[in-house]
């Protein structure tokens, strides 16, 4: 590949800006200059090997650079990263410079293999391996250290001088996109190909899920509406409707991993070997000997941050689920209040009345639910883990545990220690609509108006009302740049998490809670797709296989589900009169039916093989052929 | 790597025997001399390079060849197996010819670098792997067909013209192994490193298992003999006893996996790179191609094999199952039985009586479960699976299911119908002391009684009363060629999860069992110690990395035996003496403290990591260097 290297030019006629650097007003010039020659440096000298060029504001400042990259340079740094492309005999394979010929599509002109979120990923993950040499600080700023192999990037990021590094929108994609995506009224699936060659694949696979999941809660809106509409309260019906739902979610969490692993098979991330983990931006320590890399680096005690954890983290988690607690216990005592009131007074204003505290404690979930998620972020992030996958299995276990009680402890309590089946149709009903309601105006439809209006004026002060394809390079950049960032998925599985719960912890009390489901998903899908075409800049494409701890996390749900569901059942009258004589009998064949129940759904589990059989096939293939391909050595 | 197989000479001074090749009697000369040809035929004309030499036996007839390789063929077939080696920097590394210099205790006249057992393991290996080139049948038998790629030592065996391959015992070093493992009496470890040496891995590991599972039944043994002493009957204690139990034998099952994670760690065999896997033997279907490979070799149809499974071995499984538990009330009519005879007689005699019923049940119970064995092995091999993976996988499913039932129906009957806790007991006691010396005496002593006789009357056939280490090599191989050959480390596993059942599912009520399953193990050490080096052939090492399915398998006991417990001490007098007045909360008491322990076994079992760091950081080192090295290409 040295060879390859070297006849990679770094002036090209054709520049076609791909991610916008963002420097921090007043910048030292010398900051600057090392900055964007260590990044356009031949590779051979410790530099990116990249295109970069200033972009003049309307101040006239210097602080926008626009980075780009010849095409033969993206070939090399697809290889790099270890993209997975389509090769002409229909497999899957790493792409490599010196077999691009046998790739789909490959073409030496053809600057269309690479999608334009590969090239942006790619450009990325060489401004992050852009590493300090003998470098002891950033010139000019000599309180930000560097020590060799830290990442210059991070450290311009950690000390403020980088503001942000954003991949640029493509209008003309985008525009397309939009229509395809949401722009006509159509009945049909989602783009997802597009989306993933537009966003890449973890947001493409995000709304696989959602679409998946829709379709999914279908057949349970279906046999739920039957049960609104005739009013049946035969629990032996529910019995059925229960036993559906239970070996139904189970079956379509295992169908997901199927269709997922299709699905990032065809986009190659199935095959995609894992890189090499960096300590997160956010981690410090004194600088030490990494053990596995031999470099040094900072390192911190893992006893230290095992204190941080349960001596810190553990106790205000604990405090936080005390304090939903007793918001919950105050619910309560509003809701006995308002059914006082309704006996007193008996008006309709007074029936209306009783869907109050409901709709205020629903208010008060979502936003303690809120203000948890930043408390739980500093938590974790001062925990200060080296690794940005662990930093994220730790926020995400302290948010789904409290997320969890806060949003059904108040359901458990009506079911299992009130026993009011009436009530706890209501609460659930009015729980998952107000946050469905607040969701989709939270996390959409407020972000939208705001950016409308803040574009309005933009373009207003920019002195043209073009439409959006018609913008100048500067004015794009200028408007982009103003955007919000889009904080990642998980939010968005978050939501999914919990109306997962609504709809299956307590289904055969509330069987039309599918039908709300199934209508909050199909606006979901539009309000998000306009979120992320509309609303925030546009992210980095980041490639993966799956949905990682989400998978566990909702069969987790499911599994909490059969108990919750088996009690609920046993507790109807109905259930009850087919036991008259004795209350033991009842019980114990509850707890039987749970046992079974949840022994089919592990056996079901197990039996269900992970992967189809075709990309079983597929991968076994590719894995003789690289065994045969060693003997060969 | 061209070079080096040219270089290689076939033929060596001091040919050393590794492996015994024994065909029919009267097979034809061509054959012979093609089969020879082809192993010590060169790489590069598709042999296996290896050395042969016939052996005169006492009738004269040539069909004994020993083979043996020269050294530097084995250090190749090292390499081409994947063994991973220590370096002489500590860290384990698969083992190439080019980097032999970095690895520790390496020298080219070292011929221990490698152990006899891996030297047996690589010959093994490229003798399965000669393949036919343009053969179309083995000279000189028209009906057995061979095609391009077929191996030709299976279908010389399957078509009966090579009767065994086995490797040869090293007397010398089999006596030092015999006296440090089982020649002494000493209280302290087997020592793992030189029986996997001498027997490989797998065979190391199991005996590794027997010993931590040994050891971890210790507390559980201790704690239970007070209770037998002192006739504890407060069932108070026998919770805490149960829940220590069962936190316990979650904890021992978690612990272990890292125990083996070291022990492979530094055996090489974590690290191994699993081979691709060829049909097993059995295998056969009509010639087509593989989708994987792109081969020709027999295909089977997956749905031929379906029909075969569900439409023939379930129903047969289930009514084995059936078969089971009709001999099993069969055995309550006989306990019935003998309780009448002593209440009408009373005397000593038909105190002793009372023990029959068990003991005769324990014993069919043995004898059902060795037929049934057989009649699982056959189904399985019928149901003609391509790989021994599955194959092993389907036949330890039907063995396990079965075993189960027919070894614990009885107990859950007396347990959860009978209700008598007495019976329970006495019950538990006699198939557990039973079953453990039924075993004993047939898997090993019997063995070892008729080994010993054989080899008597083979010693005076050859007029000579040597000891072992003084036999001549013919002799040596005579003898061994008729010893028995061992299946493998199935029955022996088996035994120890038969065992853990008994001790886990109703250790409430009898405690004592764990002290009879540690005193039954330290003897099974011994007595398997005995069998593998005194009864039957050496077996080929087979490397592997962990336990396989029986880690699954002793998980699930574990599983069920949380269930089992709650309700034992619910039933229990005492526990239902703190509950007088409602039996109903008595059963919701245990059914939330059956939840609550299934979660902390679910979440230890999710939070105790699976390997311990200073393994994961070496695996993680190893791993980004791959990664470093790809880089660097």
């Amino acid at each position: 590949m040295a060879e390859s290297w070297s006849f990679l030019d770094t002036s090209e006629p054709n520049f076609k800006p791909l991610v916008v650097i963002e420097l921090a007003k007043g910048t030292k010039k010398e900051t600057v200059e090392w900055f964007t020659k260590r990044i356009v440096d031949k590779k051979a000298n410790g530099g990116a090997q990249l295109l970069v060029k200033p972009l003049a504001t309307e101040d006239g400042d210097e602080t926008i650079y626009l980075v780009g990259a010849s095409h033969l340079r993206l070939l090399l740094g697809a290889e790099t990263v270890g993209l997975v492309k389509e090769c002409n005999d229909n497999s899957m394979r790493t792409f490599t410079y010196s077999s691009r010929k046998t790739f789909k599509d490959f073409a030496d002109d053809n600057h269309n293999f690479l999608t334009m979120a590969e090239c942006q990923y790619i450009i990325k993950h060489e401004l992050e391996n852009l590493r300090a040499k003998d470098e002891k600080m950033i010139p000019g700023y000599p309180q930000a250290k560097l020590y060799p192999g830290k990442s210059i990037v991070r450290r311009l990021l950690t000390s403020g001088i980088l503001v942000q590094i954003f991949p640029l929108h493509d209008r003309e994609e985008l525009k397309k996109l939009r229509y395809t995506w949401y722009g006509r009224v159509k009945v049909g699936y989602q783009p997802l190909d597009e989306i993933r060659c537009y966003f890449g694949e973890t947001i493409a696979l995000y709304f696989g899920f959602l679409e998946y999941f829709t379709f999914a809660l279908i057949p349970m809106a279906v046999i739920g509406i039957p049960y609104y509409v005739f009013a049946w309260e035969d629990y032996d019906k529910y019995v059925m409707f229960a036993t559906f739902n239970l070996l139904w979610s189970t079956a379509i969490l295992e169908v997901w991993k199927r269709i997922c692993a299709i699905m990032t098979y065809h986009w190659g991330t199935l095959l995609m070997k894992r890189q090499f983990e960096e300590p997160r931006p956010g981690f410090h320590g004194v600088l030490g000997i990494n053990p596995v890399t031999g470099r040094e680096e900072p390192v911190y005690s893992s006893i230290k941050r095992q204190l941080r954890i349960y001596l810190v983290s553990l106790p205000f988690v604990c405090l936080c689920l005390y304090f939903s607690l007793y918001v919950m216990m105050i619910y309560f005592d509003l809701e006995q209040w308002a059914l006082d009131y309704h006996e007193e007074n008996g008006s309709n204003f007074s029936n209306l009345m009783l869907f109050v505290p409901s709709i205020i404690y629903a208010v008060v979930i979502e936003i303690m639910n809120r203000i948890y998620r930043y408390a739980a972020e500093f938590l974790t992030s001062w925990e200060n883990h080296r690794l940005e996958s662990s930093y994220q299995n730790h926020l995400i276990l302290k948010v789904l545990v409290f997320n969890f009680l806060n949003c059904f402890a108040s359901l458990f309590y009506i079911a299992f220690v009130l026993f009011d089946m009436k009530l706890l149709r209501q609460s659930l009903a009015t729980l998952l609509i107000t946050s469905q309601i607040l969701n989709q105006f939270a996390e959409s439809l407020l972000p939208y108006w705001l950016q409308k209006r803040h574009k309005k004026r933009m373009k207003k002060r920019m002195g043209s009302l073009k439409t959006d394809t018609d913008l100048s390079l500067v004015e794009q950049v200028n408007l982009e740049k103003e955007m919000g960032t889009y904080l990642g998925t998980f939010d968005d599985y978050l939501e999914l998490f919990l109306q997962f719960g609504y709809v299956s912890l307590f289904s055969c009390v509330y069987p039309l809670a599918a039908v709300f489901a199934v209508l909050n998903n199909i606006t979901e899908i539009y309000s998000d797709a306009l979120k992320m075409c509309r609303v925030y800049k546009r992210p980095f494409a980041e490639p993966t296989a799956n949905i990682g701890v989400w998978q566990l996390a909702f069969e987790t749900m499911s599994v909490i589900s059969v108990v919750t569901n088996c009690i609920l059942i046993g507790m109807s009258p109905q259930v009850n009169a087919l036991f008259p004589d004795s209350k033991m009998d009842l019980v114990l064949t509850v707890a039987l039916v749970e046992h079974l129940l949840l022994a089919i759904k592990f056996i079901m589990a197990f039996v269900i093989p992970d992967k189809p059989r075709d990309i079983q096939i597929k991968l076994a293939k590719l894995e003789f052929e690289s065994l045969e391909a060693l003997k060969q050595q």
